[in-house]
């Protein structure tokens, strides 16, 4: 029994709304039941130094939670002086699960960057990061398209990632807090639209998994991506 | 003639939606045209060390902008590694203006902290703060009171601020962004509900003004937030 | 009754001695009453980035306390790592009054930094910063001029600076460090000699003010800064 | 072919040196071919904050890298004043690696920190480190039991890690430097010597993967990990 | 030829002012030649977590810079963020000088800070600062003293330091700037009053230095610090 | 007697292994007794701000210690976000006295960094660092030489460093740590292979010390280093 009585295999109720900044080229706001994340694209004409004259374009992410999304409050990043460690494995990962659904050298020597600020959690903000800041990025690609900056769509298919986990024995779809907070091993899995694995991350946190218990994961996964490919198609379209 | 068509004494439509997030104590987004401002007001049993054993409680604020709320991206201060001046100048005028509504001993020896997040940015966020500020910390007092915790109300009167300046060599009520960046003079009024000034602020941004546009500015904020007075008891009764 | 014995309007002893340091181009201590700061400007021939190529010129300001300035030994910033919210907030200000004196045009693409270290604190630091540190920059600029590196004088008047606020319930001028502890409301108030207003700061320190008592500081404000222009022209001629 | 000439299943030469400081009460180095990662463990009996009086233990780890563990030479964190996003999130993986194989209770309230340094980098450092990291802890934990500070064995089984690709388009076990900088995915496996999984990253880098690459790849670290727990059982009897 | 025209054995003109801050419980301002140094020592109850308990007293110092003592501007250090690697040498030398001249059994377990801060330089400030330091100090114990917190004189001696180096091609005694700039060799030689070394450190900046000619120096520095402590006694009795 | 057993005038015995690592141009592990040292050495092609053109090259050198190469644990430094101020002391000794052996002109507009890392320490590190830091630094130029980048040797003469100091009160050569920890007075002695002396550092720890025992360590120095030159020697060649 799931403490908010869902089945097994049932997501929370999604919604995506675009447009919700009027400075960004691209934004939504994407709720995964109470976790709410707003994500907004920005495009600029300068790369980073790395990839400068390449020809080449470049996706990158930041992610934060406001002091109080959470339950009890959170010490803000900024007066601490630093992003802690899992802010940046966190930006690390959605900025390279959004440039595998990327052409880069459609895009061409530009960079987008997605900001992912969690509004509101209540688990898997890390996955409603990477379906929503897809969203906010096919936005501000399709500015660009319709601009003529662009001439081919960069985007290969859509990226969504969704979080399944072993809870009380049992493999879950789209842990919320007090599962995640109770699961022995968690999982996220970063999916495109074309069937193809962009990541998956699977996390002993107390109890460890078997062979079979990981198989289980990722058929869940596979059916919860397909879901979210959807809802951002619509969304952007 | 304002850039918006307003009157000279003309504030920008004004919301105040409260109950915002589910795990603060208060919390409202408060709209001044296109800023827009996330609040939320904390309670925490432990107060600052200089005040520890008084029996004093205390209200501070701290104040962030998304990375897009402006027409350009602005750098991530967590990223950075720092808050910039501007922001700690924000944050302590905010706590600073908040406690001087407050009664310190009918607090209790209890912290209320106040985060202010900025949405949208289109001028005159610190104000949008300090009076949605409020109201977060409104509904987490009267939250304190129904528990019993807080006996007699800490709350003297609401706290509002509205920002005034000269722009085109007129004095105007509530500037926005394309006002805020070209005024000569820009001033932050912060007044109490019962006619008490907390903090007056007039600064010149390229020219100076005079005695008598120092008496406009005021007569504009007094009317201004008069107004806003009236908005903060709708949404908090 | 003040602390010290003076009258409701009576500044503290004021002098100001000039070219105290051989290396800056120009230097002054600004004695008023304890409180002592060494002021020097610096003449550099780059500017911020962000005026790089218009023309114009640049002044700007830091501003420290040496740990044993005040009664009891304060943390070195170097030695914290940043500097505190309240220095950040004085620097920015002194370097917004001083350049409300100053024609950018007739200055020139240069930058003039006046640096402003308090050597002992008794209250009222931020206005002798201002006051001296205009001192330091006029000597700065004569130098300019006397070289023929600038044509017309790009100082268009003096500015100085005089805290004001309510003490013991009455409007006083120049507040020491026992009455600004005390005080429930200090006000800064930043004049040119022309008589425009170049800041006016009034704030609620615990009490709140009045519109007559923001009059009162004021027109105390007013008398002071003349008896401080006189000086500084004394001083620099 | 793989540049180093090896088969699609074969890994590296292996060795691991223990007691290779006089000071840690566990270390060794250990060279997966030309990777070579000095591993210490330090027992403290300082818990941290949160679990304090739990009677809980607690394994932590550090990485670092020496500057010119390199080919080219990498600035120095310590100098840079700030650990890496990269050296943060290998950390946490190699903490939270070696605590899923060890008995926090059995453990009793103490820390055991791993320090894993990388004395020269040819590709695969992380897996080197939790596979080195578990015969530090394990002489250390031996130290324990020695001295009857720990009566029943706290550590369940070895932990082992090791890394997979696709190579060229083809699966392959242990990736060094030059296939590891080529790959389009890239694998960490960590493992228990029961059988049971404890983290699994597949990481698309470049190109992404199938579900069939994906078991090939586990396959693979199934085969590798096998051998590696029996070198650590050899190292630590 | 000595640029000052000073002989070889010749120091520039010293005088040290006392009492030249009024909170401070010790202070001086040290002046040799063209080098200013205000030294304050301030008493405070508590000691370093490592000496708690131990019945043990502790003397510390800091050091800083006024950005403009120097003939270009120095950046300010509580701006960039921290102390540089000169600064940090420079107080770990000051606080190890003048600790070998306390008994600090005699001190008992208070802690004396001592802050050394270069109004104007002209080479030297370290050997200035550790000289005026021990005046400082004096002066603080003086106070500890009289007011019967400490029995017998925890001061053995006076400390005075003194630079020696060799400049073109000849040993001098207490370089300036314009020579230290061009020392091939540059010494730094503290000595106690007793006539006892306390810490010599002669190194080569761009030339090295023979057996004969470190005895040179050593010499000129016996003889500089014996007038230096001749001043330190008149300056405080 | 030492701890040790060994005589006042005897060394520990010093190995000296190059070639340890296959990355830098230039590597040695340099053991004095249970203190081992890896130097290596890097050569870049880009050169310090401050002589960018000037036809010279830099040789400067960082230091670290491997958080367990201590009896206890130390903080590491990336993780405290600073170097420390034994640290910066010590890299900046290593820099300078390695520079003191070089012909800057013939070694061209480049630069060669050294790096010392400690894996284990018991005394001396900044000596053996010195040491082994110059071998490092012979074998990165022969491979310049070799590859006819350099023509003339820019080496001048071999830098090595030794310790002595006041034990039990007798002079005693190469301190290791018990001694150090106990020692009255410690020195470093830095000298050239050509007799010509680069740093002396003599510094108190509690005791004092005379001119007659300054006498006595600097000839053991001599003694000391005579002994390195030759295994430096032996090491390069």
């Amino acid at each position: 029994m799931r403490p908010s009585g869902r089945n097994l295999s049932e997501m929370r109720a999604v919604s995506i709304e675009t447009g919700v900044t009027k400075h960004a080229e691209g934004s939504c706001m994407i709720r995964m039941g109470d976790t709410h994340v707003l994500c907004t694209a920005t495009i600029e004409d300068r790369v980073p130094p790395f990839i400068k004259g390449s020809g080449l374009g470049w996706v990158t992410a930041e992610y934060g939670m406001l002091p109080r999304s959470t339950t009890s409050r959170m010490r803000r990043e900024a007066a601490t002086g630093k992003q802690g460690g899992r802010t940046v494995e966190i930006q690390r990962l959605i900025g390279r699960s959004l440039r595998a659904g990327v052409d880069r050298v459609a895009l061409g020597e530009r960079q987008i960057t997605v900001d992912c600020d969690v509004i509101q959690a209540d688990g898997g903000t890390r996955c409603a990061s990477i379906t929503g800041g897809w969203v906010a990025l096919r936005l501000a690609v399709n500015k660009l398209m319709k601009a003529g900056d662009v001439i081919s769509d960069p985007l290969i298919a859509p990226v969504a990632a969704v979080s399944c986990g072993i809870y009380a024995g049992q493999a879950v779809l789209d842990l919320d807090y007090p599962e995640d907070s109770e699961a022995g091993v968690d999982g996220n899995f970063i999916l495109r639209g074309d069937g193809q694995l962009i990541e998956v991350q699977m996390s002993a946190e107390g109890a460890t998994f078997s062979r079979q218990q990981m198989t289980d994961l990722m058929d869940l996964a596979n059916q919860g991506t397909k879901d979210l490919f959807d809802m951002q198609l619509q969304a952007t379209t």
